[in-house]
């Protein structure tokens, strides 16, 4: 029997239409997508002849383990199936794809990586926050906030106000991450923003500054996952943002 | 007369199946693109109607000015022009497109950004290499290490070993990039690659030691742009890569 494929994709930040041309391309000729939680149903009904199965995790409910999720991938792969491994954003940034990709060598099993757009540059861009702007900031940080505190490393690496942070994965732990880093020398002024269901129609901003960060919320309830960017480079978007309101950039591309 | 449009649009690394579903509806729609440098020639064969100027620059040879570059936009948005501003990669990562966004909106031309597939994170990916990857690094830096130097504090505001360093438009400092981190406490052997022409046919990988970067060379001659990558994440990648060769990807791909 012939052995199968396996595409790790990113999927972007939500709209299917941030897909890549290879995404859309090895989802449409899939026979099983294994997606995370934060992949959108839009994305998904890009994958119309596989069959979709959620494997990731979110708050308060148990989670398939990473072993389990490798095991899946290689016995579908030496099944003869093309499976797409469908991940949010890029599947390299902080998604465990390098360990997936390791776990399918190791078995043998031919596979690709299909780099998405990575949620980490695209919702602040969306916001119109430029993650690198002259004179403002020349590079920028990403960094997980995620549970395991393995932020608290990276962020104690890095000399306040030098660069822009992008926090992914840490709306949970703003307030911890707000109060680290002014006391570890960040401005209490300095800009910040946080950026819900980038590219989604749910899509919401909030903007601020670092020391207002622990308190901020979205003007509406949401659930969507959230991005953290700190640096003076919110200012900067703020300005941009006046023009790029999502609602009226596509009234006027429909007004063409 | 009615207003034109611009799109400023992440064009990706290079290979057009790794532009966005919502880049190629532009480019297809474009009445005039203006794009960078590294824009490939099959980027701009998904813009068949357009008239396409190249504004970027090069090594050796005049460039067209920023404000230029602005004023061209804003004249042919006036003028009722679907206009793509095209640019390498995702146009708000180190790629001026904020100062342009800033001009549009000044302007009042109506305008939006697309985000595209950075190379910041695609070089490495499609060279194996995860710019992060759980118990090795939770968080990655991105600097550009371009002629004007504000590279220097970066590097220096960043505790060594503590990141996945990636700078863009460093090749012609590879040295003083290296000797700095090596000056400021990162181990010599710290493991570093280099992918030039991320996702083209051209593409070149070498992989070494921070200290042997200066010295770093493809196997063949090239002129495509190269993306650096420092950190214990690359040896991770060397693993990855095994399996990951472009040609027995593509092989396997053709074989089902």
């Amino acid at each position: 029997m012939k052995l199968g494929f396996v595409s790790i994709v990113g999927a972007g930040p939500g709209d299917p239409d941030l897909l890549t041309v290879k995404a859309v391309d090895r989802l449409s000729r899939a026979d099983l997508v294994l997606y995370d939680a934060l992949v959108t149903p839009a994305v998904l009904q890009r994958a119309p002849r596989a069959q979709c199965f959620f494997v990731g995790k979110r708050a308060h409910r148990a989670a398939i383990t990473q072993d389990a999720i490798n095991h899946l991938l290689i016995r579908a792969a030496r099944r003869g199936r093309r499976v797409v491994r469908l991940k949010a954003g890029d599947p390299f940034v902080l998604g465990r794809g390098g360990e997936e990709a390791l776990a399918l060598r190791a078995a043998g099993i031919p596979f690709e990586v299909v780099p998405g757009v990575t949620s980490a540059v695209a919702a602040p861009e969306l916001a119109g926050v430029p993650v690198t702007h002259r004179g403002v900031s020349s590079g920028f940080a990403v960094v997980s906030g995620h549970a395991d505190e393995a932020y608290r490393e990276i962020l104690e690496a890095i000399a306040p106000q030098s660069l822009t942070l992008v926090v992914l994965m840490g709306l949970a732990r703003r307030a911890a991450i707000a109060r680290l880093l002014i006391e570890r020398g960040w401005r209490p002024a300095t800009p910040a923003a946080i950026v819900w269901g980038a590219s989604t129609p749910e899509m919401r901003v909030w903007r601020g500054r670092l020391d207002e960060l622990a308190d901020a919320s979205a003007d509406r309830e949401t659930d969507a996952p959230g991005t953290i960017i700190i640096g003076e480079v919110v200012a900067v978007g703020a300005i941009i943002a006046e023009r790029l309101d999502p609602a009226s950039t596509m009234a006027a591309m429909a007004g063409r």
